[in-house]
């Protein structure tokens, strides 16, 4: 057997169980399992901010993300590859998925679009997307102002070079106020991408040690939900992701997904792109989502936020609708408590509520750091909680301890 | 037994050798051993700033202090005691010092004094030191302007709040530039705070788990030191630090601290306040000094600093008078060697210098983590050799090891 045959033989998706909560999987990379359904952590620029590997392992994290866009500007993918790919050279050595840099240019592009392919409010942002052609879309670097090209080939070159497991094809990210018409020929352009891309990913002979994703476009309108599900289905991608606007509201989004996930191949990984609060996934597993990512949980512990379960909430008087507690207010100065006493983080073993409010006012770096632990070790948990809730056929019991009703 | 008596027991200070080179001691607290020499890092604010208490520990740290002046402004004494003390509330549990808030006082009150005790160059700073009187000294805090007052009392019973099991008498910090006469009076004004600071913390029990250093002054004239040597000498300290102004250069550094330490008494273990260059302290520990502290390692890190060993600057070119390398450097881009070959530390066992380039150029806080990692573990090596080379009799060849001639 060819070694690239042998290599290639680590990959696999298999489905262990399923059920009305969602199913169990294991999706297997040459860098290690994963027990799905799963949370990427996004570690943008190829770095959780503010920890290093070790404790990115400790918190149990499976697999984390990192930003074709960011990377491909700095330090550039020749530079990844020189240091030995993103798996090496972040010294994680687990599994990793790149996106296409796709959802960066755009959402930059048209500025605070991000929010509004999430369906929630506008922003203000330079507006860096320059031009979308049929070859590609044109760009400037966030960093320098210096004008780049991204064609789908292009894209999956520099995820070659990067040598994340899991790699994304390149799709226009539509915001939401497009209509019918921009998003259906947004979505056939978008399918032409992805022919490109496979032709690309096989020329590479990157299925060696890397699997393709594709994307399923179609926004809000069940018709072309309906032809972009057939069109990946019939396509030689390993996983499909849900992409494309998922509607205004927390309820349009759930009819999106859920009639997309109806539509896709069984037999496929399904990752949706972004969403990432702990209410969110615990909609998104029984619909049939195996993976998700997001920057919530890190992006939160950067803003003072922990995530914690119900009766911590209950107890401190938060307001239902949150799934955090800030430990920058004041209720928690002289608080000597975890800032959850079920978690078994470093943070929660170790740093009460007080010091971490303590270390937020004064402005210490590693409040972030214990914060960041914290809630990856809890996005982990809440995970393993719903595997374990479908695995034992109680989904409902997991669900209570974390989403207040 | 009185169980305040069993507690006191755990303090000691054995000298288990005497060499030309130095000695070594062995220091106990009720919360941990150190081996002497041994270097203290600046916890300030009750954090190392960017690590956890576990990576602290992994670092083989020994000893930690924290400053009195930070923590009496935020977030005040009593909240540090109703967290646990500062031991218990860092999560650090391991032994610690604080120092008596008068050098931040006198440093930043002054207006850069900081390096003009050093005899290093001046800067501008706000002045915030508004009046010294015989009873103590007036300040502005730096975090809102409110005006305190601080008495070598008030330092002691901040000091027994905090908890740290070492602390410091209060004295004033003299600058350079004040001629003989400013400094005798100022150090017979510090021998008298000392007899204050001695009869507060006995008032207070505190012997029960702390015990206090003395000061030892007279700026840079041989005749002041000894006086201020016999009078330490003869109080019921437990130790000696060494401080007032060391001189412009250098040299006369080294003849303060050697004429100084001629001076003291044997027994007792001997702190040199701020110095913490590995040059400075390869002369210090053979002048009979048995703690060193200074913000240089940490410091260091955060500005892309890493200490490593005269080979590994022979190898990369850096010039003679350097202690360390620069990862912000151009020439490590794609360097896919660790910072140092021959460092067992969780940054070098994982991670490229072509990485920690990356991640100061991208502004990623892991990268002054993963520094602070590296040379707070290197710092802990440098005095663990020069340990080794006392008790081998091989003193010279670590020096050799670390320091470029």
């Amino acid at each position: 057997m060819h070694p690239s045959e042998s290599r290639s033989q680590h990959f696999h998706f298999k489905i262990l169980k399923e059920t009305g909560s969602g199913r169990l999987g294991e999706l297997a990379t040459p860098h290690g399992i994963i027990q799905t359904p799963a949370f990427i952590f996004c570690a943008t620029k190829a770095a959780i901010k503010g920890l290093l590997p070790q404790q990115i392992q400790d918190a149990n994290t499976q697999i984390i993300l990192a930003n074709t866009y960011h990377l491909m500007l700095q330090p550039g993918a020749d530079t990844v590859k020189r240091l030995g790919g993103l798996q090496k050279m972040t010294g994680w050595n687990g599994p990793m998925l790149t996106d296409s840099g796709g959802f960066q240019i755009f959402s930059l592009g048209h500025g605070g679009v991000a929010n509004e392919i999430k369906g929630t409010q506008n922003s203000a942002r330079p507006k860096t997307l320059l031009n979308i052609f049929e070859d590609g879309a044109t760009f400037k670097s966030y960093i320098d102002g210096s004008v780049h090209h991204l064609t789908p080939e292009k894209s999956i070159e520099v995820q070659v070079k990067l040598g994340a497991d899991l790699i994304v094809v390149l799709d226009e990210c539509t915001p939401f106020h497009v209509d019918k018409s921009y998003t259906q020929r947004s979505m056939e352009m978008s399918h032409r991408w992805a022919l490109r891309s496979l032709a690309a990913f096989d020329a590479l002979h990157a299925s060696e040690r890397q699997r393709l994703y594709g994307i399923i476009q179609g926004g809000i309108y069940p018709d072309l939900r309906k032809i972009s599900a057939e069109f990946v289905n019939e396509q030689d991608f390993f996983g499909h992701a849900v992409g494309g606007c998922l509607g205004a509201s927390k309820e349009q989004m759930d009819d999106v997904v859920s009639l997309t996930l109806s539509l896709l191949a069984k037999d496929r990984p399904v990752h949706l792109l972004g969403i990432g609060g702990i209410r969110d996934i615990f909609h998104g597993v029984p619909q049939g989502i195996d993976t998700f990512d997001c920057v919530h949980p890190t992006r939160l512990a950067r803003h003072g936020g922990a995530l914690v379960p119900t009766f911590v909430r209950a107890a401190l008087g938060t307001a239902k609708d949150k799934e955090h507690i800030n430990l920058k207010n004041s209720q928690f100065q002289h608080d000597d408590s975890p800032i959850d006493p079920s978690c078994g983080c470093q943070t929660c073993s170790s740093l009460s509520r007080g010091y971490i409010h303590h270390l937020i006012k004064a402005k210490e770096l590693s409040a972030l750091q214990a914060l960041t632990v914290h809630n990856m070790y809890t996005m982990n948990r809440v995970l393993e909680d719903i595997r374990a809730g479908i695995n034992q056929n109680n989904f409902e019991k997991a669900r209570d301890y974390w989403v207040s009703t």
